[in-house]
């Protein structure tokens, strides 16, 4: 999947991309960066004070500044989620492009729940994946001073604003690479977040939001549901050879998300995903056939948390889109890792 | 599907019935029965104190004695779980069989963790789906005196009490009619019921299962999920026209979960169904290899929950079996109601 990914990227860049090549930039550590919103007015009309993103960049602007890509994560993961794609000779080579890992409103890294100091936890306001996008538009075009990228590629919640980049900015973006994504989310993806959302509120911890510790038995339940939506019955049932290993797996698994997640970061990004539609409520098919980048949509050809159907659909409606399905058994772990 | 389900089992019926109609019996309300197991042996060596079963009947027995038909209900399911197949004209018609439909251990109407007296809760010993079917075969051989099943019917778990019937007691029923189930519980299934699990003891009103009041808001998270599992997104991505609405239909669900079941009941049959190999560790393909009844094996052609990958395997594998797959976009619902 990976070489797969990594191919389809490349060749996807190399042909947005209509100037030559940029310097060679030597990989090394990429420096954790930061870029202040202020007070950051969302689509509602609610208010993120002292918002700020974080981030880092691998590579060099080019001379003809068209050579920045940003990338962007998926659920509660950070600017690290894509490194499998980043490096000399991968799809996104610091040898060519100026790549910006961003992260994103609500993962807790940049402005979050579970990290604002003025409204904390349950007083932030509800971001949706829209802001997401008018956040990284600002540090893009305020914080970078860049006018255009070249393509803004994102792994499922990253590429919901992947394509909400395209919608929003139309001329400012060459191409655009979702991958296991969808450009608005569908009934069956809100169950399955709402069902997550009341696993970690029946944990009595979670105290309607407002815990000093967090809810870890709600939080391991809702990874050990999700753990299970992004694979596949095929893979699963190969990987194991005694169904009875699989509680041993679960809880190897969630021990991680347990440690790294927060309750209220993890239910602000999974509703910013139940109000993502880049037609907003109007014909989703008109929606997609203004989009003018090129596309690259990659969906897993076994997912169940987010079906190949949408990547199917989009890339009907969308005028210079490319379909590439990544035939694995992997579900929606077919985006790399 | 309600159509395909009676059409199929009633083709399958005629087949397996070897001697001709019985009298027809008059449909009315069928009395509810009880038949004492006493002190009953598990697999394990443990022992259920003042064990029963809860059933109805349904028509007459023959005086072949060759037309009884044992149905068993699906996770939480009770005796009346079937009644959408039962009646004049469908596939179990009381005028042509004597229709066994029966409770099974742990749903709260047969000895169940709910309502034991005498090892209430977690006190309670573990039984498997081994179990069911001995405690099934006492309530036939000695409480009904029958040496004999026509059929045994049962939808998910009580399918996979039915492909236990034909490996346990191969030479005492003629016919074996698992529907969107499996003969054996896969790393798939049992990752599903431990997410559910970890959702109800997620609540701290659970207490180890030595709760006084049920854990409702870990139920209705297990049952949130359960009702997104049992689903297919080519069915909810119809029903919806905004994706918003599935949070208060989840609710709604989910409402008679939480009224209806017990949260020890959920976890003692969710763990039988983990413990379900009808080959006991063995080699899978001989043992259905040495099932001797006539088999119509009915999986949902997108069933999510229990995928129909087993019941093709089975197919190839027990000498008579014949597969019906329900071609239905409502995934494990594809079972009929």
């Amino acid at each position: 999947m990976r070489k797969l990914l990594n191919a389809a990227l490349g060749a996807c860049l190399a042909v947005a991309m209509t100037a030559g090549a940029a310097n060679a930039d030597a990989p090394g550590a990429a420096p954790h960066q930061r870029f202040d919103l202020g007070d950051f007015r969302l689509e509602s009309g609610q208010v993120i004070e002292k918002g700020f993103l974080t981030y880092v960049t691998h590579g060099t602007l080019n001379e003809q500044r068209n050579n920045a890509i940003l990338v962007l994560p998926s659920l509660m993961g950070t600017h690290h989620r894509h490194d499998f794609l980043i490096g000399p000779g991968k799809a996104l080579d610091p040898g060519k492009y100026f790549i910006i890992a961003a992260d994103t409103l609500g993962n807790g890294r940049a402005i979050s729940p579970s990290n604002s100091e003025t409204q904390p936890g349950p007083k932030f306001p509800q971001f949706s994946i829209r802001d997401m996008v008018d956040a990284q538009h600002r540090l893009v075009a305020e914080g970078l001073e860049l006018d255009r990228l070249l393509a803004v590629v994102g792994l499922s919640m990253g590429g919901m604003q992947a394509y909400q980049w395209a919608a929003s900015f139309p001329d400012e973006i060459a191409a655009v690479i979702p991958i296991v994504s969808m450009a608005r989310t569908s009934p069956w993806v809100t169950a399955i977040w709402e069902s997550q959302r009341q696993a970690i509120m029946a944990d009595a911890a979670w105290a309607g939001g407002a815990y000093t510790e967090q809810p870890e038995k709600g939080l391991r339940a809702a990874a050990a549901s999700l753990e299970t939506w992004v694979r596949h019955w095929d893979w699963m049932d190969k990987e194991f050879t005694d169904n009875r290993q699989v509680v041993g797996w679960l809880n190897e698994r969630t021990a991680d998300a347990a440690k790294n997640w927060d309750a209220n970061d993890f239910i602000y990004q999974t509703r910013a995903e139940d109000l993502h539609d880049i037609a907003k409520g109007g014909d989703y098919a008109e929606a997609l056939a203004r989009i003018q980048a090129r596309a690259l949509l990659m969906p897993g050809s076994q997912d169940l948390l987010h079906p190949p159907a949408d990547s199917r659909f989009a890339a009907r409606h969308i005028p210079r889109a490319t379909l590439v399905e990544i035939d694995s058994d992997q579900g929606h772990m077919a985006s790399g890792s």
